[in-house]
């Protein structure tokens, strides 16, 4: 399998392809040459080659790339020919936004149930909430593999640890610290205040803080 | 000024260093030598040397780092020695939570208003909830500079476009597409579902899928 090779800035880009192919086939698109594909997502035709190339190159000669194909080939590649159970914890605004998110479950990704120490309602949509206690039980007859966090910073070490005894090894962690687990877990961490970090940097560099009139001023500098 | 020059990759880990030291500042920690840093980030010594030396090297020989001094020194990089004003477009799930996060207020990043095209309710906190025809007047009178998109996919472009003409330049987008925005305009994108991918092919290379049970199967490869 070529596979193993592909660099994690490769499969970073993955899910953004995905997106456009998907798009793609909604509006009936059956082939895209590199150079389409390259106008409609702002990135080189060449890097498209060669980010398409890692996994078989099956774009063809004055055909282009077969949409569908492609889009077979990148779900298998990040695991989505088989679905995935998740478990929510935390029922506040940010895990029930998440539990009310169908397009998900487009992609094989299902929020079986959530966990609160306090459960504020029983269900979103259909999904059930229970209280944390009863976390180690659900898990022992509901096979699940990934864990989403929507708890405080304080609460989110224990309960990582919590639901990596119990055979979770994908967290998406919205808690504002890295967790310490085992080798063997994969952490994707969701740090809004790094994001917006970002943005106040470029804001400054730019100088066009609302503030700062982008008069490039130097105040407190 | 050296700043010019740090990498958007070190500009990209600035937001941790301030959250680590931030902690020990918390913790009465005056002075850190870059092993003791390493130890707690999990980061090469020599990496952290690298990293703050971008910015002028304030590791004394027998010290270590002045945490106070780094803190305020990577506020000001980032520029958050100044506030910055924000809005939340959509009043869902999502823009409430984000709405009730306090922690970013101690970093001078404050919503100052949100808008919903049917707002569910007058206010989330302190914080007011307008009809999205109010927009424009809003910013008016009130200069803000960041905008958080937690509004569908259908709504984001035009909504965004509504945004730039009112001066605002950054942009943390939720919604699950590119926005096209002109070159002065800055977006951070959270798409929740590719940082779910990310975790399904880590899964997937790994064999440790819920389904899959470890035994690293190759049903349907």
């Amino acid at each position: 399998m070529e596979e193993r090779k592909i660099s994690s800035a490769v499969i970073k880009r993955l899910p953004r392809y995905m997106r456009f192919l998907s798009d793609l086939k909604l509006e009936g698109v059956e082939h895209i040459s590199s150079a389409d594909l390259s106008r409609r997502m702002k990135v080189t035709a060449s890097q498209i080659r060669q980010d398409l190339n890692h996994f078989g190159g099956f774009g063809q000669q004055g055909y282009g790339y077969n949409v569908s194909y492609l889009l077979a080939e990148i779900s298998r590649i990040l695991g989505l020919d088989s679905p995935h159970d998740m478990v929510v914890i935390g029922c506040g605004n940010l895990g029930r936004a998440l539990a009310g998110y169908t397009r998900f479950e487009t992609r094989g990704l299902f929020i079986r149930a959530m966990f609160d120490i306090a459960p504020p309602v029983d269900h979103v949509r259909d999904i059930p909430v229970f209280p944390m206690r009863e976390l180690e039980g659900y898990l022992r007859t509901h096979a699940c593999d990934i864990a989403i966090l929507t708890i405080p910073k304080e609460a989110a070490h224990d309960t990582a640890h919590r639901l990596y005894a119990c055979g979770i090894r994908a967290f998406l962690n919205f808690a504002h610290l890295d967790l310490a687990l085992p080798d063997d877990a994969f952490v994707e961490n969701v740090h809004l205040s790094d994001s917006l970090m970002q943005l106040t940097y470029r804001l400054k560099e730019s100088g066009s803080t609302a503030s700062g009139n982008g008069s490039g001023d130097s105040r407190g500098n």
